[in-house]
């Protein structure tokens, strides 16, 4: 447990703004409540809706202090304020995220981008040189690696622990769309409409996420892929499975398996790597624990906040051991380590390095060129395709 | 998951001061934290520190906008402001609970108050009357009843769904006190303290929250206890140890096993209830199952968010299922009940029942008279003492 | 996995004769299958009924080739043969256990008999000095103390890695008493007869097994226990709930919860231990696992053929890492070691001292004289009564 | 639990001959062990070496009765006598199991065959269609489907309780060869040698099992696979990691995750199957648990002798709810099944159709069917190759 970062160096709260996100809104809640948990940011001014006159009422129900009508307007107006906005944070339909991003930087304002960055890799990789053109801190809603343990995990990679990877296994077995909904059946729900949510239900919306977790834990991209994506619920057109092989460059295989048409299966996300000297289990379900199996030694459960923990995990633990801390705290520390990161930025002293490990632009640029290849392999009979970083 | 009651019938936010819970406090940030995480309260003044002067720069460092050098102080202004504070949050030493809350009815205030209520019997029954004689909503921070999964297993407890509960078991076997710890040795951690905690460590900390949990999801308090309440660890003064057994009215049978001293050991809260229909199994460190054992059937494991739940869960439940909830949600939820509540008093309407959920005044002062007939009972030899609801 | 020390050193598998265990005989299986799956005995004769010609063709139903219709019969005749039994395994109604035992013993055959070993005190000590008085191997069948990890947690207590113990809990909470059975309406179970069972079902039945099992993992038994015996299912003589409080002489806490009215549950032993140093768990529902929880480092899970286990497990363990060993390999266990101490005997050599961590006759005295103080307690209103070894 | 079909049908057990499987041998004591401990069999005869003294020698230490010199004698001597052998166990290497089932069949016996089948496909074949021409039960030893939750598991889906089978996931991820082996580095180790083993060590060793078992509980094997099947541990010659991907008839997807490389991990067999209604899971090493899942209602733990369960998992349970059962009792009812087959053969009545739920010869060509389109997909780039019964 740290001090609060914000107030003891910049001396006051960093400023949101959201766009999306409404009322009955599961991401928008997750957003505004994982901000304001830690005490580093304060929700000041929001576009809450494409509509203009919804978009000041939703922002008034939600006792946000700035609506606005538009994201032209909030973004020209909080860049004028001496007290405007920091940081906006874009959680609108897929397709919208690239032109919203880009006006963002040129406006100033660092950027939390749901996920998938985009539908299209030109776009995805024109906003990584954006990014690096500026000052900005920009991050990808991955929010699962936000926990302590994936932390953990990652930094016991990195340590070397595990010696050489070998396998890594990363599922996200979900149940909710086992059986057609409603909204789909009435053509309601945008995530099912390839022109919006993108060419792939189940690979942007979730297999996304398994393979940025599986990377960022692993340290390392795959080289080549294959894939098997389809849809298996009847009368269905999104996809809602994809079975897919990793290839690594040293040797080293994986596979994914994802889809959220698994009858009675809850969230489902669970991710196993194995090295030369052991390996590590981490499930969603029970964040707060990490197995640690071991070559020729009995294995290990870390526990969040309990002793043997790295200081990457425990900088980003906020109560005490055995105290559960949830999604919404995940979400939370990308909060924070980006915080953190702008803090340094605004200023002009070096980030602290663990706060950049919140999921950079780079990330979600890579998830875009995952997408492309899985269904460049799925479409070839399974042939193994480039993947890697971008 | 329900709308935002607050900003829906109020218009704004309800205002909380917080007495205690400084910088580097764990409850402190747990409260606020809690408190903001739905958007139905806003932080807005604070006595951080018994120093007067500590308590301004406290206050500052964590954002609050309005600092008082005293509780007397902070509730005579808020008490005269248009916008002052509508409720207050005490997480003070327990010593100083019952004069502070009652300042705080007296000046028309809303009360979150940490646990024990008091460390005397006879200032918590005044503070029982006091509430009774008041309009005012007063919520007992016992923060592990807001779980969904304890609500659930309450509401099926007071369904039926377990018949006639025949056994409860309840332990808390936490670890951190398993060695002397340095603040212990040096003399400088107040729990320790018999004047300031109350008469026995382990009753009035961890004791209270396991015999509240047990009551408030079995729907009964026993008639009779007996006890056995020691120090095993050498060195120490504080009690860090209790056995106590539990009867009933109606002839059902409990234990509770209460320690701190157990190494290794995390949080450790686990509640046991089985009646003549079936049995119910929840753990704090998995806080989104909860076991539902059946007479000659099968088992069923209820998931937060999932299938086949009560409206006493969903109406707490915040996020998707799969989406793990932890303890300061759990917290939050005793906030938004009491929110709700107090909205409904200060809209003139009937509060929605299950917003009465939260743990009231009678709980704390019922946890008081637990923690005397259990040492009274350890005292005489283990003799029975009696019990039961104040 | 060792090789088989009965064919090693005697050259010929031993014989065993059972008393008790008929064709539909829950025990009766249990105790021929593990006698005979490590390739150490043969079954070669039987007492299998109070009625003589009961007796002779259940054995002819089970194939054992030497029927008696009683048990003088057979102790007579197999004394007299050059191939007869060495060791007679008792498994009648518990009143009758002494005077078989007694009568085999003055026979000159080995011992292998049932828990409780008596229902009186008296009789069970007398058993005690005729052993000790004897050259005879005596084995009371607390089955699960054959687990491998039962074994490695008695071996790290033994070995300090818990440090001095302070903390015992064990619970035996099944749920195949949770309503009246039939055979209990109808008159017909001989286990709630008083005048065969002993003075306490509940006592006699269960409590005994978690009393040896905590004792025999912690290498202490109680000074003192209080004790809180009662039927807790309306319509019931029969004891069916104790809660059970137990101070040991180093100052050490301990608990029993004992029951068979738990609605749903199912077998439910689970003993936990604590020391100054660490902590063990185990479940006998997942019996191939013991959690090693540690004083400032991550918890430990140990598994049976896994790495860092005592020999004291491994010399149990009879197949590979990962493959289930269940209740009867750990009662196979119990025969093994006896045979191992009888061939020693026979052979005239030293018994390799781990194979003598068989349950004992002084176990199986121990559990009579807790049974008594149990009662006396519950009796005297909870009050404390001496316990401890015999 | 039933009573003893042999006893009370044939009047005698059956009598087992065994092949391989000497002192030190893994699987020779499983089968052996498995074998009696149901009180069905009696092991007569052995042919412990393909080396004739040691064969006699090692007979003896084990308290076989009648030592045979080769497999060729034992044949022809059994078939002569009387009381000779009624079927025969063959656990030797895998390249000997074709010519040894064949001279078994042809002297009349049934046979219990260790998997793989075969390593030749032909071979395989040709064993189908002898069997189907004879009056001879033929087991394949894929034990772990002698589970009472997997029969459980089975009976489910034949009985629509999951709806349409649309995802089956099985993995069989061990730790044992993490690193290289010393017996592997002195090329001691015949599962290391393709010319015995067969062409790939996975495949044969462990694929098959789980191949097995998927198709077991689904009822269905897949229309087409593809592979990646490699060396993930530098040195090693043999393949040590298989990742596999199904697509049945019905659309349903699959895949497969085989490794014995996986450093920490112990067994590692799991079992996951989702339909249109619901899904199952079953991991080996909680063998006694069978989690259902279910569309739009909590799950579901099915507990070996619990309440809820198909005669088929009641009618290999052994011993009372909450007794754990393990790998060897899964074994014994692959044994229990196959003798209550032989005796209605022997008898001249029809079999109870589950006592055919033990693994056929046909499932025995299917995994070495399923081997090969592995490894010629692997071979191919990860083509989609046709898989399929046989």
């Amino acid at each position: 447990m740290t001090s609060n970062p914000v107030m003891g160096k910049l001396g006051r709260r960093l400023r949101l703004g959201v766009i999306g996100g409404g009322p009955g809104s599961f991401i928008g809640s997750v957003h505004r409540g994982a901000a304001v948990l830690e005490e580093m940011y304060e929700v000041v001014a929001g576009v809450l809706s494409s509509d203009p006159e919804r978009s000041l009422s939703a922002a008034n129900e939600l006792g946000i202090a700035r609506a606005y009508s538009s994201a032209e307007e909030m973004f020209a107006t909080e860049a004028d304020r001496t007290d405007g906005m920091d940081i906006v944070a874009i959680m609108t339909p897929n397709n919208s995220h690239y032109a919203l991003a880009c006006q963002a930087l040129e406006a100033g304002f660092h950027v939390m981008c749901e996920k998938p960055l985009t539908n299209d890799l030109d776009e995805a990789l024109d906003l990584v040189k954006r990014v690096q053109a500026s000052d900005r801190q920009f991050c990808v809603a991955y929010g699962y690696t936000g926990y302590p343990m994936v932390r953990q995990a990652r930094a016991m990679v990195e340590a070397g622990e595990l010696g050489e990877i070998r396998m890594v296994q990363c599922e996200y077995v979900q149940g909710h769309l086992a059986a057609l909904t409603e909204s789909e059946q009435r053509g309601q729900n945008w995530h099912m409409d390839p022109a919006v949510a993108g060419p792939s239900l189940i690979l942007g919306d979730i297999a996304t996420h398994s393979y940025h977790l599986a990377s960022y834990v692993s340290g390392m991209e795959p080289a080549q892929i294959n894939a098997d994506v389809t849809t298996v619920v009847p009368g269905r057109d999104a996809h809602d499975y994809a079975g897919i092989q990793l290839r690594y460059a040293n040797n080293a295989r994986g596979m994914l398996w994802i889809t959220q048409a698994a009858a009675g299966a809850s969230h489902g996300l669970y991710l196993r790597i194995f090295g030369s000297k052991g390996g590590l289990e981490w499930h969603q379900e029970q964040p707060n624990e990490l197995l640690y199996r071991r070559l020729d030694a009995p294995a290990v459960t870390f526990t969040k906040g309990g002793p043997g923990l790295c200081e990457a995990a425990n900088r980003v633990t906020r109560i005490a051991i055995g105290h559960p801390e949830g999604y919404r705290e995940a979400f939370a520390n990308l909060y924070s380590d980006l915080a953190e990161a702008i803090v340094a930025i605004e200023t002009g002293s070096t980030p602290e390095p663990l706060s950049l490990w919140y999921p950079s632009v780079q990330d979600g640029a890579s998830g875009v060129r995952f997408v492309q290849a899985a269904l460049r392999s799925s479409d070839n009979g399974g042939s193994w395709e480039l993947c890697g970083p971008v």
